[in-house]
């Protein structure tokens, strides 16, 4: 049985685009782990008749479940609990324990706080936070704000798990929501799903679309693969959700890709390729040499926690000069073949190599644009060099689509992926 | 008179979070500019029912005018045009220019493709995104996919703007989709508003809040002033909107924010500090010593096109050994101060001087966890020296807050401010 859910993000912040909502994704994981299958995501200000509107449309589609967000706060623009009271036709009363309880918080909170604040307005300001629809179970507090569970079945609506804005709020939140009898019985009697990500790279997503309908044509049981793509950084990367029972289909699926695409397919686990870099570069040094993405690669490699292990740093030679004084490049060099060539790129891996002491290094120049390109090397072209010691480098040149951003991180991936067949030994 | 607006995001990968929505909020501030109000952002994902189940209740709720994106590639997920074409009540007809036009585009990016890749396959599969609902207006594709605008108005329907999902793809179309005559239309009539931007830096948000109280009482005409305040990369990002009659309640506004905050605010045009800094460096030529950022300044300094004109370049020294080698700091320096020091980041900048041949530098060394930090240097400490030849160095040390990520990326924008203040002779 299919369960579907729904999430009401309020904040006028968040609908103006002036806050991210971090709510929204975190849930969807969750009702992914759980099972549930999110239909809707909806966002609106804080109005009472958009949230209102949007809990109807969500009840009208007959989501088993509808999860708010923010709107649970003191002020008068905090309206979600009332709103989601009128919707499943309860009366707001007041939980006289609860409001004692919110008031020991505010005590405790008032004390690291000025003198001067009056704690009498703060506690009447906070009263309305103790104001929940009859029948409701409360979520304790890990701000100021309670959160309510209400069961509308009675009423022909949803339930509805009301939680507060800010994610380190919401979040302790969660496990104690879902486990509320009204949020049990919603989800009770769904369907397990599996949910496996496959990454490739070098392959656009027409062809991919094409590979999956001869697919569908060959492997039984395929229609019971739900199977989203997206193009991502020049990554595809393919989710499938099925269940159990499908687990056939969907190795079949693997193995059809990994055959057709033995180059392209680089992660069955759903590994990032920064995970695979950084687990292939154990027991390695690695120094960068980059023109045009000016320290992203070097930056990108830092991101990880324990990256000193094996980063040991990287020159930006982002000047002909920088080239030759930091890295060595040969100045004739520059001026035979130009500082965007194969030649420059290598002699700038080779300059990494030896200037760190490492054994793995990368040159990157290239033309990122607006300006720069020429008929013979346009914007996009981009020249990559992977030098591990005692080996021949691996020497590329790509014309990478996009404006000045997306040539410089698209660049920065496909150094990564070089690499990695560099050091898998692939080619 | 208020036009309402409702956008659409599509996307499987968005509505389950792999892909964090940059369309809604970045469509939702160009709406506020033009002085539509933005009602509802709804999300789903690549089902047609779910998708027309949001454009209906977009319609029931009297929007004027809904924007859609994603949803408009060759694969069968792709979907968003002809459930647009149904919800419109509108036949979907081959415009054969239209794919003459998508083939010379492909054609264009199969060149750059290996040989091997069936051109007619990809013809085929792009074959539907030339599909489009009588009567609508054709908006070019910055990609392959273009996008239409459907006037719904005969129907009993909103206006419709139906764009493309990658946000390189959706935002150069936006200024033609809102140009079309039915958009026109749909927004015509509209109050006329004004934004304006302020940006501080080094200060928390809730004191802003604070003086923004104080300013309510004594500047006659606050009220007209609707101003969100959002805080974003350790930047105070302040956006008033208001009516042209309002303009002298705005300029008391900023004026009493720079008598407030004349350290803190550092834009009144809503200039970035990139812009900022790329001005100031006009004539001068910069260099970058990074460790924790591992080439996140450098990256940061070369974003803008002509960046070639400043920047030499930079050297990521995350190893001790590269500090000594590559950019000439002490051993024995780093020996007793440890390398997260005020005197190992001052010879990192010193160093970048004198190998990049530069009058500018930045180093910056720290602790951006999650191991490393100890009870004298915890987790987040960070030394900064900016370098100006023939003036004494600007040195700090900070304590910054957050995760890995937080701390490099805040650490970057740190250094960005402290440049500037350099940079300007402040101080």
């Amino acid at each position: 049985m299919t369960v579907r859910a729904g999430i009401v993000v309020t904040g006028t912040e968040v609908l103006t685009g002036r806050i991210q909502d971090l709510n929204g994704p975190w849930i969807a994981d969750r009702l992914l782990e759980l099972g549930v299958e999110l239909a809707h995501i909806t966002i609106c200000g804080d109005r009472a008749d958009d949230v209102e509107a949007q809990l109807c449309f969500l009840a009208s589609e007959g989501v088993d479940l509808i999860i708010t967000s923010g709107g649970l706060g003191p002020t008068a623009d905090d309206l979600t609990v009332a709103t989601v009271a009128r919707f499943c036709g309860r009366e707001l009363v007041l939980d006289t324990e609860l409001e004692a309880r919110i008031a020991d918080i505010l005590r405790g909170l008032m004390s690291r706080l000025p003198a001067g604040v009056d704690f009498e307005a703060v506690l009447a300001a906070n009263r309305k936070q103790a104001l929940v629809p009859v029948g409701a179970e409360i979520l304790e507090p890990e701000g100021t704000a309670p959160g309510v569970v209400v069961d509308g079945n009675a009423e022909g609506k949803p339930v509805v798990i009301v939680l507060p804005g800010p994610p380190r709020e919401l979040q302790p939140m969660w496990s104690r929501a879902i486990a509320s009898a009204a949020a049990q019985r919603a989800i009770a009697g769904r369907t397990e799903y599996r949910q496996a990500t496959v990454r490739m790279f070098g392959l656009a997503e027409s062809g991919l679309a094409e590979a999956l309908r001869e697919a569908e044509s060959h492997i039984p049981g395929f229609a019971g693969l739900e199977i989203t793509t997206c193009l991502r950084r020049g990554e595809l990367e393919i989710v499938t959700r099925y269940e159990p029972r499908d687990d056939a289909a969907y190795r079949a699926l693997v193995d059809f890709l990994r055959e057709r695409y033995p180059r392209e397919l680089f992660s069955e686990d759903g590994a990032l390729i920064d995970e695979q870099i950084a687990a292939l570069l154990a027991g390695r040094t690695i120094a960068t040499a980059e023109s045009c993405t000016a320290g992203m690669l070097a930056a990108r490699l830092a991101d990880r926690a324990g990256s000193s292990a094996y980063l040991a740093g990287g020159v930006v030679s982002y000047s002909n000069e920088a080239k030759v004084d930091l890295l060595g490049v040969d100045a004739e060099l520059i001026a035979a073949h130009g500082a965007v060539s194969e030649p420059v790129a290598i002699a700038m891996a080779q300059g990494a190599l030896s200037r760190f002491g490492a054994d793995t290094a990368v040159g990157i120049t290239g033309i990122a644009g607006p300006g720069g390109g020429s008929d013979d090397k346009p914007v996009g072209t981009v020249c990559f060099s992977v030098a591990l010691t005692g080996r021949e480098p691996l020497t590329r040149t790509l014309r990478l689509p996009g404006n000045r951003s997306d040539v410089r991180e698209r660049a920065t991936t496909v150094a990564m992926h070089l690499l990695r067949r560099e050091l898998l030994g692939l080619d």
